[in-house]
């Protein structure tokens, strides 16, 4: 179901609500939820409902919905479970169609009767098309003043900030509002959908971009409820990023890969997938609850980064070089200032003070070394990004240096510098500076050059406007490509063989190592005196997919003799009835081994794999992901991001191989599994890149269990 | 400088202190001092130094030490750095030997006269035989009760407890004291060591292994003092691990690698030495100011794990599965629960509750829900490391829910399970509990987590009885050997190639690819003959090192023509001159390639490098260090440790390897460099690996620029 904005209206900004299940009880989530939503200064009407009692906190009670004589925007229920689905017919029925659903016990729950209490939920809701949050959830927040609603049950409420929180989890909501808290991190929006029976994570998400009171989105979900549309959400309306989206996504330890048919299959793991999903989506995703926030907050507060070049600032050496060391493993560059730059730092320095990176102006720094350092750093302004660190050392009065310096912090901000502070153990007065200047201070040195790191990679993401170069393929040669797979699909095949294989990358204009496929060693000799030794001989046999696990593949055949040899070891090694022929194929000696292929999954679709092939694949599994499809850029993004990509640049008497010829392959692969949905994975493996070309020397494509109607 | 314990007991429990640059100013750091040792309730005498005034916060002040009629253990000194020489001088007239030096300006500052003065310091302290802390630090606590010492002036005084915590940078001590007074983290002693000029941390872990008051030594370094005695105080004195140590050695940044002339030494970061080195002493290194004391907290109150076995219990799912996302890429293994196991814990909780790993008792659980099932997990005791989880739902009384298994706690010690709790956002109450029952509580499941981990790491290591086996070369084998040194050293040889590293390999029993060194293209028929084809063809040249990638080697020879024209190639493409030979050597076509190599380290010693072979050495670097000398179980460690270790077990069509030829292997290198210091680095590269044996098939030996004596 899809909600047009008047439900999001009513959930977030009702003039008035019904709390079904509202307590006297103050043990009971019923009264909590009343409680906080009076606490909270709700700005408009609450109608507690509750059939046992006349009034609760001070406001009338009814015995049911049909009681009020009003309007009713929005219900929040929390009842017990079995009377939901009655609960939520008489609502109708008083003409309310947007829900809060608070109550656990539906199918998240093992209990006997939960499953028959959802399906009983979930058709009283899709009957009456019912916007729902939840059930199993902590509720909602909206902390606008014109709002000030807090329908949730938690002990702590935020104050007002720019941040959006949407959590599957309730107890991560609370774990959250209460870090949030103590940092005194403020949000626009806090929702919790728990089972997620009619609005998810993508109607929020939609909603959320929109939203003028929100600047940043940060979720955590424990699984996505369709990746696909949720890449759509954000591409067609987020495509500049305006709204910066961070993700917790939970789940990384694998309870164990599915044995997978193919190679593609067995390198990629369910995590390494979600993760690459999220950087396609230009989705920032986080390790921990602080990571969220300590990221947030400067993704809130500070300018996007120009570019990595980072500058430290200082007045103790050792948070200096610890801030120095988190930047490993980062795509953060500690710039160097240069000599001339140094001169003119050091002429307001002591002599003792380091002008190179970290600029350390020594444990006695005052408002005034402060301020003029930081001054003469803006105007050489030859980095992006810029921490400010100062320990509490002694007679350091950090109030007088942070009101000192508030001016080169606005301008700082002008010039599209990110800036973050380290300024540790700070009271309330300081608390209060740094707020008000939407500049972010951290405890450590590590969390604020984390932030950094999490904001550069953000910039980076890349928003194409989805220029993919798909060459469907001509009507004719599609039809003839398609009843290969419809053969295949008739014959219950799992998979299409080598040959099968090349046929369909020929037409792609796939280069291919030269080949022939025979059945008489005497046409076997004469073709491998066409192409040329060294040759490969290799068994075309039905059922044996791993074909040179099982002896089917033999190499280095440099005479006529050994390949009579060869020719004849294959045949005594197959069954000959299911024996197609045997390739005869070039050897290729040259050039560097790579291994690409494409794995589809089911809730993201296709992804294309690149790695570094030859003996060790499997061993030292560098290989990288990307989704399909593919354009060229992120095509070339693919290639030079493996660990091994130096190789590529020449390496040792092998020359520098031709990048776009590998790009090219990789673009027609996406191509492939784009125009043939029936493809489950499909590996070159290997592929020989060169100077001028890419040679694909082994193929083969397995198909869907059950194919995927388009 | 060694000093014996008395002048370690004058200063951790001084009976009187001379504050020398105590005043009246409370801006300057004489004051701070002064007030920090009263408001401490320092048990001992306070002799103010100042010749200005009478009197200092109610004491009589001295106008010098002379003047003091009583003896005066420790002498802490703020005065100006000028003056600091002559009031050593004064002070030891007095008999003052034991000192704390606050005052900076030495070699730290690069101001004028800065390196003078520490030049007079240096002479003034060596002459008399000072025992001093500093220059340039923030000075020492000890919170034993029957001392009371605060002899810093931080502004943030740290309760007692069983941490010591020895910190080279004081702002670092300052950010250190600060957090664990936030997070009620006590001391035993603190000690900042500034300059070092005296007492290095090697004085001080010397001192505190021994140290009744302290459990955990943690340290925060910026340089090693001494590598090698840090390595020998912790193998003389730690064996058994007795006393954790945990490091954060900051530095990471690697400004810039030394050309190195050797595959190792390209290979090998300083900072993976300082890893390295670290952990086969046995140290924890941790990322962090966070991080040690995260992991502090569990080590000292915890018992050591026995094993790596995890699980965790929790009211909230989504923690649960934080936590167990966590423990990806550590070496902890959440294990899952039998089918007996969850049906006993089944019967006491909900059906709704999972009782598999995470063990979820869901959010209404209260204390007799917790209770119960930590009482049935003790019993069924499969597990090493136990979390609990407790987040704030509604009506969760947290407090009911420790009280309730506090005995429990108890029991869990006395079975070595280690315990650790995520009770987030606690309150004083029971912040009390946690403290006094010794049971570590943290924030996030992550924090824990890590510490568990390193808590299993530190566990692991090895702590042998450094068993080397060191077959020394009976002298007749040694001396000849010696000879090749001592020639080389006399025509001032960078290197020893190929012929003359083989020539001390064999004295060692290592299999060398067969190979022969001949003049005349006729000899080099017959020794291929002899040897068997295919060959390689290597020149042996003076001043060519890197021969291989200047065409100075020729694989693949086959044939007696291919090799007449590879003899003639060579000698075309060299000066004729300077080559002394062409090696004909057996072209090993089996096995798996490794590199095995050693480097020098000026800090730290010999070390022995470990890697996967081939082509894309460098460009994988899978490679692995440990110290020399190496012991068998250690060599065994450093093979098993490199990424591509599953190689070793057979793959694809090669057997599985000798693993035993391959430690011997690295035995005898570990030998080598340990009987001939002359050498810098060692290159074995490529070793093949194959089924009975490993042979090298290309040597070079790197002498140090200047030979070491032994």
């Amino acid at each position: 179901m899809r909600f047009d904005n008047k439900y999001f209206d009513q959930l977030f900004n009702p003039k008035s609500i019904a709390v079904i299940g509202a307590s006297t009880h103050t043990d009971k989530v019923g009264y909590a939820l009343l409680k906080n939503l009076l606490d909270g200064g709700f700005t408009g009407k609450i109608y507690p409902v509750n059939p046992n009692t006349n009034s609760i906190l001070g406001l009338k009670a009814y015995s049911s919905v049909e009681q009020i004589n009003n309007n009713v925007d929005l219900a929040i229920i929390a009842v017990d479970a079995v009377r939901v689905p009655d609960i939520l017919n008489q609502a109708y029925k008083k003409g309310i169609k947007t829900f809060i659903i608070i109550t656990a016990g539906f199918k998240e729950s093992t209990s006997i009767g939960a499953k028959v209490l959802e399906e009983k939920l979930v058709e009283v809701v899709y009957a009456y098309e019912l916007f729902v949050i939840g059930p199993n959830c902590l509720g909602v927040i909206n902390t606008q003043p014109t709002i000030n609603m807090n329908a949730t049950f938690a002990r702590v409420a935020p104050k007002k900030g720019n941040i959006a929180f949407v959590s599957q989890s309730g107890a991560i909501g609370i774990h959250a509002l209460e870090y949030a808290a103590r940092q005194d991190i403020g949000f626009s929006k806090f929702v919790t959908i728990g089972n997620k029976t009619a609005i998810n994570e993508n109607d929020l998400l939609n909603y959320l971009i929109d939203d003028e009171e929100t600047k940043v989105i940060l979720l955590y979900l424990e699984s996505f409820s369709d990746g696909i549309r949720f890449k759509e959400i954000i591409q067609s309306k987020n495509q500049q990023q305006l709204k910066p989206i961070i993700i917790l996504k939970s789940g990384r330890t694998e309870s164990g890969i599915k044995a997978a048919l193919s190679h593609t299959g067995a390198l990629t793991g369910e995590d390494n997938i979600v993760s690459q999903f999220l950087d396609d989506c230009g989705v920032l995703r986080v390790d921990s609850i602080e990571e969220l926030f300590t990221t947030a907050l400067l993704i809130a507060n500070q300018p996007k980064p120009k570019g990595n070049k980072l500058l430290v600032l200082t007045n103790a050496g050792g948070l200096g070089i610890m801030a120095m060391d988190a930047t490993k493993d980062t795509s953060l560059v500690a710039i160097k200032l240069m000599k001339p730059e140094q001169d003119i730092l050091q002429k307001e320095l002591p002599n003792a003070a380091s002008t190179a990176n970290p600029v350390d102006i020594l444990g006695d720094a005052g408002a005034e070394r402060y301020s003029h350092t930081l001054k003469t750093l803006l105007d050489i302004n030859s980095f992006d990004l810029l921490l400010m660190i100062c320990t509490p050392q002694f007679m350091t009065n950090r109030a007088q240096i942070l009101n000192s310096i508030l001016d080169l912090v606005a301008k700082a901000r002008k010039n599209q510098i990110t800036l973050a502070a380290v300024f540790p153990s700070i009271n309330e007065e300081l608390f209060t500076i740094f707020d008000a200047y939407d500049l972010p201070n951290y405890e450590f040195p590590e969390q604020a050059i984390n932030a950094f790191s999490n904001y550069v990679r953000f910039a980076n993401y890349k928003f194409e406007d989805a220029l993919v170069q798909n060459t469907k393929l001509i009507n004719r040669k599609y039809n003839h490509l398609k009843k290969l797979f419809d053969k295949a699909k008739h014959h219950n095949q799992e998979y299409l063989n080598e040959v099968e294989s090349y046929s369909i990358l020929k037409e792609y204009g796939v280069t291919l190592a030269p080949h022939y496929v025979t059945k008489h060693i005497g046409e076997a000799i004469s073709l491998a005196d066409k192409i040329g030794y060294p040759v490969v001989a290799k068994i075309i046999v039905k059922g044996v997919l791993h074909k040179f696990d099982q002896g089917g593949v033999i190499l280095n055949i440099n005479t006529k003799t050994e390949l009579i040899e060869a020719y004849n070891r294959l045949h005594e090694s197959f069954n000959s009835k299911r024996v197609e022929g045997v390739l005869i194929q070039s050897q290729i000696k040259k050039g560097i081994e790579f291994i690409i292929g494409s794995k589809f999954h089911e809730g993201f679709g296709h992804f294309i794999m690149f790695g570094l092939g030859g003996t060790y694949v499997e061993i030292l599994k560098d290989i990288k992901l990307a989704m399909s499809p593919l354009t060229k850029v992120k095509a070339y993004e693919l290639i030079e991001s493996i660990r091994a990509k130096e190789i590529m640049e020449g390496y040792r008497g092998i020359k520098p191989i031709n990048k776009e010829a590998l790009v090219n392959l990789l673009l027609k692969v996406s191509n492939i599994v784009n125009d043939f949905p029936e493809i489950e994975s499909l590996d070159l493996n290997p592929v020989f890149a060169l100077e001028n070309d890419a040679i694909v020397a082994d193929a083969r494509i397995i198909l869907k269990k059950e194919v995927t109607k388009k």
